[in-house]
């Protein structure tokens, strides 16, 4: 039995955010503009969410016991990112409600299930094949003109675990890089360009769909996002449809990410996240409700914000040293600034992002 | 000796921030934005800005080894009311930078010392007259046709320490009420409206103003503020000068609030306060850099942000059980809710702010 809230939570009551990143960090601080208390849950010391939380637990997030203490004390429970085990998720829903449901999570977290389940929405996907063998393997590469991408089913994120096949590639040693874990393999798709969908929906069923957001990566870690995307009328109110449609068909209730390829045959869904976005932040600052707020809005039960774009933005993320920049972005108009509390600046680590408005068009 | 600060704080750096109120509270979520981690000492516990802040510390504005042990963990100190005794600020000078210094705050604190100091700026004020004892009193009511507002000269707020003087008044009671405390006998003046001028000034001597705001009081405490306010460009472009040769004649850092009368006869200042200012909560929304990343900017080093509003704005307070309506303030559009976490909603308390959105015309 999973328990379902029967009001919305009024401000004071405590959201509980398992994971203490960046993302953690921006739902605390946009739950506390609520008023609500919060309460972070990771296994890292002065982590950027638990900087400003009210409350923190230092545990590991298959710790039962440390996650029962933490679900009794807060009035809901969420999550900012989707590697928590499916089986933590379940075991506090007996005892709290937790947004978004196990369902999102276990859909999101396998590529395979994910594709599947966007199949069967009808939505268009990249061709995949399920790959459990290197017969499996070969098989799919004849099948896909010997090139695609191979990906663990499980535990990717910013390309890792990832191998772009070709005619040239090694292919016995990925297979022993890969080490027996399930993975797909997926078709190149000639993409025209890579966008976010972000959709908010809540309990009632309400949603809140953003416009769409132009995603620019490098080195397979997101380096702009531009609102608004360039699509058509046509493809944006697809877009928008497909949207609501996923977040209806996972009953869900949070912010919900969808990353998808335009291509001349219409959109793609790559993956989503249950969880807000990278891509999102600059939601922050052009429109009257940020994903964050969306979120928590969301999880409360509350009426959800206005997801209007009141301006166009582009976000830029600041990976390693990139943040030595901070005072040239500082002292830049219409531009905002939000840094992530992160001690270390290592290579490639997210550690701020800034994002510039401009009026609309 | 004070200490003065040699280079901006880098994102990592604690600002001290001395009470726990919801001014407190903005300026350490807006802190976190931009990186930094915030110290609150404040003596209540679960103070609302406690609740946000990455360290705390409970204890009295007046105990000196707490307030050295605060001051030696943090990089700058900053406060968020103007109560706090002069001589705690003077202690701490010793050893870390503080914003806005100690002159700011012996300005702000005597009603007569700050009087006299616009006066010598050669700035409009109310007439007002010195009161050291009832003689004092009945001499300065005959100068003022035998009324005026009597206020205590210090620890004055929303209206507390504030007799209004007419013929009909029980001057005996009054006096007896006053207790001996130094007061000042102000003439009534009467003006067409009140306004409150925000201004930023850093250490490099930068300024950053914000446009005049137009503020509405229901009994004695702030009820609304709108931007922009009703105001000639002459007037605006007086109170502009007004409000930079004000910081500037203080050496001031941080943000600057300035509360004025709008007269036939021009502007006259009637009180200001060394810190972010409740009139000033609608420019977190409305404006570019809201008043409390502003605050934290120059007190930091940092380039002042851009204090233009791209909209026009009202915001409301919402008092003591007003917080109720909370469901209803979520539920509208281009409304942004700011609520405070205060456990008890005691009438005429400030819980939360509401801020209203819309285009410049």
């Amino acid at each position: 039995m999973t328990i379902k809230p029967t009001a919305p939570l009024s401000p004071g009551a405590c959201i509980g955010i398992i994971g203490g990143g960046q993302l953690g960090r921006m739902l605390a601080l946009a739950a506390a503009e609520l008023g609500f208390q919060t309460h972070v849950f990771c296994p890292e010391e002065n982590a950027p969410a638990a900087q400003v939380s009210t409350f923190s637990t230092l545990a590991d997030y298959e710790d039962k016991p440390a996650l029962d203490q933490f679900a009794a004390s807060v009035d809901v429970v969420t999550y900012e990112f989707e590697n928590i085990p499916v089986s933590s998720v379940t075991h506090m829903e007996q005892h709290k409600p937790v947004f978004p449901s196990a369902k999102a999570l276990e859909v999101a977290q396998d590529r395979w299930v994910e594709k599947s389940f966007m199949r069967d929405l009808e939505l268009g996907v990249t061709e995949f094949y399920d790959i459990t063998s290197p017969q499996d393997l070969r098989a799919a590469l004849d099948a896909t003109n010997g090139e695609g991408i191979l990906k663990t089913r499980r535990f990717g994120y910013d390309g890792k675990g990832q191998w772009r096949l070709s005619a040239s590639s090694q292919l016995d040693a990925i297979i022993a890089e890969l080490d027996g874990q399930a993975a797909i393999l997926e078709a190149l798709v000639p993409f025209e360009r890579e966008i976010s969908l972000l959709v908010a929906r809540n309990a009632a069923g309400d949603t809140a769909t953003y416009e769409a957001i132009e995603n620019v990566h490098k080195n397979h870690i997101l380096h702009t996002s531009t609102l608004p995307a360039r699509l058509s009328a046509t493809q944006a109110s697809q877009a928008q449809t497909m949207a609501e449609k996923i977040a209806d068909a996972l009953d869900y209730v949070g912010v919900l990410a969808i990353e998808c390829f335009v291509t001349p045959q219409g959109l793609l869904v790559n993956e989503i996240a249950p969880r807000v976005h990278n891509s999102g932040h600059l939601t922050q600052d052009a429109c009257h409700c940020g994903q964050f707020e969306q979120h928590i809005r969301a999880i409360a039960g509350w009426p959800l914000g206005d997801a209007h774009a009141h301006s166009e933005a582009v976000m830029t993320n600041l990976l390693g040293e990139d943040i030595n920049d901070w005072q040239n972005w500082a002292a830049q108009k219409a531009t905002y600034l939000h840094i992530y509390g992160k001690a270390e600046a290592n290579p490639g680590r997210k550690m701020a992002h800034v994002t510039r408005l401009r009026a609309r068009r």
